[in-house]
């Protein structure tokens, strides 16, 4: 129907005849001659239509924005004066011969020309995309995509489909249900991911396995959580930690240089534990320039219970972040940063200004001043590097608030003061700890099928507080991009994690039962990774939202307002899948 | 872990030193020599163990079948007589100098030198897929998809993603259900197919889309249907159904050169008329010489009210197949073809033998021969272009029955009579009818979304009977490799269609208020078409059924032996979805 894309035509086409089938985004009436914005996928290109030929003009004249038309016409140099080199258009307009109207559309339920509430965004959600800012977001994604599988093509990955109708899977999260017709009263599970059956693929000898694939959890939403969401999910054989860090990092390199022109270097390596005494996360945003830094051996025999007594105790910790230039902080901002860590329990945030750091105790202020001594307080600025004019935020609790207390802060402190340095910042984290122990009950920090680094199922047994996995996470500018791990390939090792987690052998065979069945059959040694594409695609596009980068994204109640999904069902349906509906009254 | 692919290493290797990781595929014990055969995803190689190595050979010794080992070893020249120019590694083996056992199998579940039961083929899934045959159609599948997108990626295409997590959808299958935990007593549904969605993007100016996709539908299933099945999914604008034809029938046939070797020429195009006249079929197998034969004008005043009831009946038919050289049928073969036609509504089988075509009456051998005059045999003969040796198989009820009993018998004869000529013989069907009327009630015969053919509103309102639609199928060997058409993109054409199929107004906004708002916002001409991944796949690669060519599929119960899915559900999920399981005893 059209013989080029709008957007595509520049100053080679002139003196051509074109036909182009679009949107109206824009019609003026300049002296007497109507200008039209003619915009598709590629662009927009600027038509005229002169009163000389009455029936096109009059058309040309009742045309309203989004109208749907197909033009022809001939391609001719802009004036001097009306040319923008901004544009690959912009050296050129259409002299319009021919228009056809496709379609009419009423008065538009969003405004293109300002902010509209995401409610009316979704509903409308097909008008929203003809923005070009969410148009650009949606293409790009698909070049990620194609990039993506492009490189694992050609590295020998072999894309394979795993079913979503599937048993309820063990990442933690609530499963999706869905009744089963067939086998009334069992419900499948829609897959948190395919884990499962990644590593099953690895013991039938696929080798290398890719698929860029749904994974749903049915969580109270946050802002960058939706009910189903895409991940890039890779598992390999015979390949350790290293080798798949490689590969990845690659891949990651290799799209951040081809769809951006960036050229993100060698990824630094961290463990867990630096990146907890560091950053105070495991999701460091190494852009931020602010370090936490210890100082509990200071601060044990001071006369300051808040700060001697997390000190003394192997579970506390007592840290510090220097800011600076903080010493300019009002009491206002101090007071609101204190509030701020009170979201992550901390009890109240300590501080000391430098106001002069060569007037001994006379140039600091700090209520808790008095506990300190002379040696203490030159010791801080000693271990802080601090110097006039900065601040020290201290933290003093358990360890675990204080990391997340201060990490957060810093990065609050990063963002409101503008200290970010450099556009990009990979990082793997890794050297995990196999478990967490929470109330006395260990979990694991990734999922039960990861393998812990050099150990025997003996070993491990001995002492799972201390175990480090063969885990890592790949961390950009603060946001995980992506984790895996090498997994457990030895049917006593993957016992032995079962009971540590505390599942025994009955509830480890029906849940597990076909993985232990498995590895009895010559389990190769395996290793894998999922990256989040939405947060990835996020991130690579400046968007705020991973809604921003989904076509249809979900509500954060898990709505969605275009198609009124979810809906009341057919009784008779429920009926035939045995199940009734109990909503109470009162809901 | 190793240097090399098993199943790579050819004569050019012979010298070098290589490291392999793979499963024990055969273990012989040959005059004091130990042969594996190792097996990786790319192939099979040749090991040797001498006993001068004596604790390397007590290793290989005690390998067993499907062990998971790595070895090293020098690459050297088979002995001439030991050569095997069938295998890319059959000029060469490995003499081992290392050799780690990575992993040991039991005996196992399933036995690789004969037949297993699909139960236990599906139960032990991971060792299925290692079997050559298997993993080559897994792999040849990754093949097939990556240039699948490969070359709509080249041609402008973008792959977006639409939700799986949706609203009922009108294919008419039952849907999947899935119900909402944060809003209680409703339902999310399984996509059948992305159809508005894909719709909506083109609404949204993306142009060109592709996902290839998972689709679900809730059916009772037969050997070639599964629960979740796979489309390419396709959508174009301002692209008519020449074009979308134009540009899918390109793919298709590059996929068949590159990835077979097969040069499919161009499709012929062919009526739905032409196709129920000529091959009682829809997706006629062209493979296949025997065509049915109209026959109702040279019958229809014989005194034989089988033959002449549905010859004067409009809605009736009387049709032919001549099987050449099938005079030579017995009785027992004739009576089972008159079983199996009944199996279609055809209340019989008449024939008639042509034993000697030059011998008037005397010649012709038929149970209702009494009721023929010699002119109508003569006739008969002639119209079906009948020979000596040929029988002709006759079909006489609605045309309905006659179609579908005739088009079965034709596929049969075809398959029994060994005729099929040529490998691989594609079409187009067009030109299908927009309503087909069941009981006085007119059902979209491909979707309520499908365009007519050059008709307006009022002109579709009056003879929706008659009225074709902007529709067509891609058929190959008899198998419907996709479908789709040109959309309606006009509201009151939309409005007019679902009057016609018995929407009325309210149900019509309230089942698809979303599609009918967005035709009021300058929507473009738009028209799509998708294909059926696992079935073009199974007919690539010869399969009998489409589980050969899904990694994890289901049994026809809709249940997976491996992960016992589906399975019971905890209590409390179920009350945190507001739903009760209401299964009888009985069941």
């Amino acid at each position: 129907m059209r013989t080029n894309y709008c957007g595509n035509i520049d100053a080679s086409y002139v003196g051509q005849t074109v036909t182009l089938c679009g949107w109206v985004n824009r019609r003026r009436d300049l002296g007497g001659v109507i200008f039209l914005d003619l915009r598709d996928r590629e662009g927009i290109v600027q038509v005229v239509y002169d009163p000389d030929l009455p029936e096109l003009f009059d058309t040309a004249n009742s045309l309203r924005q989004e109208f749907c038309v197909k033009i022809e016409g001939l391609v001719r140099a802009r004036p001097e004066g009306q040319i923008n080199k901004q544009m690959r258009t912009g050296e050129i307009e259409i002299l319009g011969k021919g228009l056809e109207i496709l379609s009419k559309a009423d008065v538009l339920p969003l405004d293109f020309n300002q902010e509209n509430s995401e409610e009316q965004r979704l509903r409308y959600r097909y008008l929203d995309l003809r923005r070009p800012e969410m148009s650009d977001k949606i293409k790009f994604r698909a070049r990620v995509t194609s990039a993506v599988r492009n490189f694992l093509d050609e590295n020998g990955f072999l894309d394979i489909e795993t079913p979503i109708l599937t048993k309820a899977t063990p990442e933690g999260a609530r499963d999706y249900l869905v009744p089963s017709r067939t086998h009334k009263g069992q419900f499948f599970a829609l897959p948190q991911s395919p884990q499962l059956f990644k590593q099953l693929l690895m013991m039938s000898g696929m080798d290398r396995y890719y698929q860029i694939v749904k994974c749903f959890r049915d969580e109270d939403l946050r802002a960058d959580r939706q009910p189903e969401f895409t991940q890039i999910d890779i598992e390999t054989t015979f390949m350790d930690a290293d080798g798949v860090m490689a590969v990845t990092e690659e891949m990651v390199r290799g799209l951040f240089n081809d769809l951006l022109d960036v050229e993100l270097g060698e990824f630094p390596k961290m463990s867990y534990a630096e990146a907890m005494q560091r950053y105070g996360s495991d999701k460091p945003d190494l852009r931020n320039p602010l370090e936490i830094v210890d100082v509990a051996d200071l601060v044990k025999d001071v006369d300051f219970k808040v700060f001697s007594g997390p000190a003394n105790d192997p579970k506390g910790r007592v840290a510090v972040i220097r800011v600076p230039g903080g010493a300019s902080l009002s009491r206002k901002n101090i007071d609101e940063y204190g509030k701020f860590v009170g979201i992550y329990g901390a009890k109240g945030l300590a501080w000391l200004k430098v106001n002069d750091k060569d007037a001994g105790m006379d140039g600091l202020q700090s209520p808790i001043l008095k506990f300190l001594s002379e040696e203490v307080a030159t010791a801080l600025l000693q271990r802080t590097g601090a110097e006039t004019g900065d601040i020290l935020l201290f933290g003093a609790d358990s360890y675990t608030v204080v990391c997340e207390a201060l990490g957060a802060l810093r990065l609050k402190l990063g963002t409101d003061l503008d200290l970010l340095q450099g556009e990009w910042r990979p990082l793997w984290v890794v050297d995990f700890p196999m478990f967490e122990e929470i109330d006395g009950q260990f979990h694991a920090l990734h999922h039960p099928f990861t393998a812990p680094r050099n150990m025997t199922p003996e070993e491990l047994a001995q002492a799972p507080g201390t175990a480090l996995s063969d885990a890592y996470d790949m961390v950009l500018n603060g946001v995980e991009l992506g984790g895996g791990s090498v997994r457990i390939h030895n049917q006593d090792m993957q016992q032995q994690v079962f009971s540590i987690l505390g599942i025994d052998a009955e509830e480890a065979r029906e849940k597990f039962g076909f993985l232990l069945d498995a590895l009895k059959f010559g389990a190769p040694p395996h290793a894998g990774l999922a990256f989040g594409l939405d947060r990835m695609v996020m991130l690579m596009t400046g968007s705020e939202s991973i809604r921003d980068v989904m076509a249809f994204p979900k509500t954060t109640t898990a709505a969605c307002p275009l198609t009124d999904a979810p809906g009341f069902a057919n009784p008779q349906q429920l009926q035939e899948l045995a199940i009734a509906s109990i909503v109470k009254d009162s809901e």
